[in-house]
């Protein structure tokens, strides 16, 4: 095809590497100029130095099909330095995805675009997953490559097999996060994951060596990693360093591309001053100039347009080649259902014979305990469960003998050691979760959801069923002290908009709670379970999951309500004995468990108005109060805590700071003036 | 002095390389035990693993005075990998420290004593800071060094001239913290930060192999590190490695310690059985039989004692020599000042400056520009202000004349570029707090504090006065779209015990935002700051402190009260907007600014009640309703966000959320039937 050269010889220099690659990439900068300008806000600096190596990889490597974006053997592709979304909106674009028209494009960042900020996951095919959030997106790569061998395992490389592509820049590097991701890659092998770094030596602030001098790929050679470098912006040397890194199957790839930030730009490549701010009509003209570029804002050339759409359907054959093979395997049943998340047949019996044995034979147990149980009841039935701890198995009793099967660089498994990483395995999680064909849980401590929070946030705003099983949820886990007893965590969850936060009471409430989250595939669940033992407190045989309701009275005292006492967790025993103190004083009594607000809330008003009544009322729960006020009146009539723990034997504690049976009497008398 | 020597000749040989530290360490060795065993709970191995090294490092190297344990110029010692505290308890109890008796070791994990589980800083003298949450001890050890180089750039080496050390474990090194610590020391070589690593190969669930394979030394080498391995039981290999790493005094240096953890132990050792659980009787016993050690529980001999209380003094002379240079030094004055945290002379008058020149001329500005007016206007009055942001510098505003300095490897300065490391530099500002000499303040955006979360809680129980500067607060922030919009950070940093979170409405509340920060050097403070503009709504001038109460009455209309208005941060003057429209319409309108309610919260009861007032109310903020019943009756009189929010401009993103002074309107006289 005919082509414009650069005038400016470094320009052309590059542009003679490889010229139609560099034309192809052209349309993606030019887009990227127009739009940002458009916005008046916006990334321009990494989609115009990146749009070499994109165009590389959407032209000669990438398995997909952009018009069945939804073909579930295609590779996948996270931009992780998600700023760069231009980069990814204009290849969806050139290549037809059909949702991502121009007018999206035109209305990048505008209210109700499907071309957001940054990419999020939902509002258009194509984007594999939400980033922006630096270092999550190679994290939750990770956890679609670690899905993809474990599939392959399961059902063969005929029907399984692809691979998954990163780019990221500096930051994604520098994030804490990113490391986890980079050393758990390399100590499981996944070969199949190749990162694209974009090596641009500009950051926010300035050149990157304000901040940032290591040698990126010795580091991560240290940890394992195939790694190579190479020019960003030749597009033969690229496609030479993929091919390599394919090549390479024991290994994760990096390899580390020398760009220029805002390629093109005459007065603002290789600045800061590109990264985050439009170009404007002035320096886009002379970018686009400069580029060779002659064509109208959004349009692009006949020719090169046509050229990006026979990329987009370049993987058509594959897909309907792996179509019939799928139509012909004996897996086809199998794995369709594992895709779509359809839940086997046994597993309704299996929960209904595990609520029947609690009932049959009660048990006092730790709600860990009592999770282990679930797991152990549950996911005999469920293929899909794949879990996890980060370095606490022991303690969060996340491995059950159905998911044993440690995930090792020799052969995937269903059981993952994440190390002591807690961000990183929650990231992995929602990766594992959107790459399909399972369910992905894993635990810490419920304190150390501190460290994986900002990716529990995604997860709920992306809508993935990712399990947080949090152990250790209270002061009761005694000696280990304040570090390690959370206080504020139960509150800063359920802030948490779409995320269901569960507290379960007892051996019931929490195989309730196990079932409530392993149906829930498009909201996360993070259960809060106790360390120490608690009763058995639902003992009346039923098949209804009364935790779905949120809260409920779990123990009615005399005709009418002179008090209700709303408790979660471990605390609904200790409000059961208040309350039995409290009758036996002539006074009546309900005892809601609570073990989900957000359930709760969701339940009919008419419903929630009778399980909270017209009495006062008390919460009990060994956290912070704060919160509570959506159901109590007054912070005053929380039996909680106000500040933080201490190391001693938990029935110190509870006593010391006044999470007691006699502490919930006393308030309830002054309320009832008794 | 005559030594026991194991019989089992794989120990007697290890013994044999250096008698008399094996000897020394043996006594930590067995107070570990006798501890954990008393407690019934605890982590023997580390402590049992570490104790040789420890003994050489506080024997010949680490620079302290037991009887003078806040000598300024001291060594810092960090324990990061925390669970290991009876190592840091023997070696203050064993030292001579006069607050670890042995009756605290007695008292290990129990109710009161100084020896919780994990190192509190505050407890004890001898823990500089509070560790268990894995990543943050080195993390905070980075902010030490740092703060040790500034504070020696500014008074001179013969003032200030110390080392900073830390043991950590495989932990440490997994979590992503842990890399951004090591990257920023490598980066800005902190050659006074030296690092010891228990490489045990151990970790809770088993072999490291599980989880971690990575080449830790070369990774550190990658990142600019000096790096050495030897045997952690070999005093004299130990001895020298540590002479080594001080040597270079250009890098920070690792020194990999191959170690057994549980050491001495017949049956547990090397294993992960001993690491979070009392070696019991029987096996204690047996160790200490190994071990050559035939005293009764916590019980030292008598020379192996003295020699320890030896080491304790070791650095009294050095210590009285440095308050001789110091007596006699220029500095004196200055030096004393700022490490006792005295704010200087003109700072007063700075406030009051400031403060005039706004009522004198009154600002629109967005509250992060005016962040940076109150920090241009104070901090050439505060030589101890030492600033940061994690790669946003021109978006959180946090770099000024004053504090201008770029620190840089070749130079401390006061400016520091911490990269895109939230949580790194969370933990590093309190490390620079906990060393003295400076006040640390540093910025990212609010939802980013996500990131740092876990890092700003142990300031809170700490009481370290790190200041955080937060800025795009809110959906105000616009086109960067949900995942950089906080929406439940506000609520879950209020959750946090012990934390003030501060969101002034202007340019006046701002600055005494910063004024209540700088004040509280016991008590984090946070700034939830604006990217958009607001106007300046204190406009009579006056010289108190109104932002201090937490909340007040910022505008009244009409006598008396119909309904009452409380808003934060940029949403007060939308409140002001329909306090004028209601009362337009004949309402007398209470308009509250609560920029703290923390600080409110610790106002008198009267005072509360008349800001509050008995007349219907209405919370404004643009951030999740979640907790707002504290001071309202219901989230349905939360004018705010119910879920996450969206990539659009901030007008269409205000009105399409609903925050708007019509909305306001619209709910008043719906309370007020009008």
């Amino acid at each position: 095809m005919p082509l414009d050269t650069p005038k400016d010889p470094a320009l052309a220099a590059k542009a003679d590497l490889d010229p139609q690659n560099f034309a192809l990439a052209n349309c993606i900068r030019a887009l990227t100029i127009d739009a940002v300008n458009a916005a008046n806000s916006g990334h321009p600096g990494a989609p115009m130095g990146m749009a070499d190596a994109a165009t590389v990889l959407f032209r000669n490597h990438l398995k997909f099909d952009a018009l069945n974006p939804d073909w579930p053997d295609r590779d996948r592709f996270v931009l992780s330095n998600g700023h760069a979304s231009m980069l990814l909106y204009s290849l969806l674009h050139l290549t037809g995805y059909e949702d991502m028209t121009l007018e999206q494009v035109k209305n990048f960042r505008q209210w109700g675009a499907i071309t957001a900020g940054h990419p999020e996951y939902g509002h258009a095919k194509g984007i594999e997953t939400t980033t922006g959030p630096l270092g999550q997106g190679i994290a939750t790569a990770v956890g679609m490559a670690l899905a993809e061998r474990a599939l392959a395992g399961e059902f063969g490389a005929d029907l399984v097999d692809h691979h998954t592509y990163v780019m990221l820049g500096d930051g994604c590097l520098q994030e804490g996060i990113g490391q986890e991701a980079i050393s758990l890659a390399g100590h499981l092998g996944l070969g199949k994951l190749i990162v694209l770094y974009d090596d641009n030596s500009i950051t926010i602030d300035g050149p990157t060596s304000i901040s940032f001098s290591e040698d990126v790929p010795a580091r991560l050679a240290a940890c394992g990693w195939h790694v190579q470098t190479c020019d960003g912006h030749d597009g033969k040397a690229l496609d030479a360093a993929i091919t390599a890194a394919k090549a390479e199957t024991g290994k994760p790839s990096l390899i580390a591309m020398k760009t220029i930030i805002g390629f093109g730009s005459p007065n603002r490549a290789g600045s800061y001053s590109v990264h985050g701010a439009p170009l404007g009509q002035d320096e886009g003209a002379l970018t686009k100039e400069a580029l060779g570029w002659a064509s109208e804002p959004f349009a692009i050339p006949e020719d090169l347009g046509a050229e990006w759409r026979k990329i987009g359907t370049r993987g058509a054959d594959a897909r309907a080649a792996w179509e019939e093979r799928l139509a012909a395997s004996d897996h086809r049943e199998a794995l369709t259902a594992r895709l779509t998340g359809e839940l086997p047949e046994g597993y309704e019996a299996a929960v209904a014979d595990a609520r029947k044995a609690l009932f049959d034979a009660p048990k006092k147990a730790a709600t860990r305990k009592a999770s282990q149980m679930a797991l152990e009841a549950l996911a005999p039935a469920l293929p899909a469960m794949i879990g996890g701890s980060a370095d606490l198995t022991g303690s969060n009793l996340t491995r059950v003998k159905a998911v044993d099967s440690q995930y090792t660089r020799d052969a995937p498994g269903r059981y993952i050691g994440y190390g002591v990483r807690e961000f990183g395995m929650a990231a992995a999680m929602n990766g594992i979760n959107l790459h399909g064909g399972f369910i992905a849980y894993g635990g810490t401590f419920l304190v150390f959801s501190d460290y994986a929070r900002n990716a529990i946030r995604l997860s709920a705003l992306m809508g993935v069923g990712t399990i947080y099983v949090m152990t250790h949820d209270s002061i009761g886990l005694g000696e280990d002290g304040p570090t390690h007893q959370p206080i504020e965590h139960l509150a800063s969850l359920r802030a948490i908009p779409g995320l269901t936060v569960l507290r379960p009471a007892d051996v019931i409430e929490t195989l309730e709670a196990w079932d409530i989250a392993i149906r829930a595939r498009d909201v996360p669940s993070l259960l809060a379970l106790s360390r120490q033992d608690v009763p058995q407190l639902r003992l009346e045989p039923g098949t209804e999951n009364l935790t779905a309701k949120g809260a409920y009275v779990i123990r009615q005292f005399g005709e009418g309500r002179d008090v209700t006492l709303i408790a979660t967790g471990t605390e609904v025993a200790i409000a059961v004995t208040a309350a039995e103190a409290l009758s036996a004083e002539g006074l009546s009594v309900a005892v809601v468990s609570m073990p989900s607000w957000e359930l709760f809330d969701a339940q009919p008003a008419d419903y929630r108005a009778e399980v909270l009544g017209t009495a006062p009322r008390i919460a009990i729960e060994a956290a912070g109060k704060f919160g509570w006020t959506r159901y109590v009146a007054s912070e005053d009539d929380v039996i909680g805590m106000t500040g933080f723990g201490a190391s001693a034997p938990i029935d110190r504690l509870y006593a010391e700071f006044g999470i007691t049976s006699d502490a919930i009497v006393a308030r309830a008398k002054a309320l009832t003036n008794r």
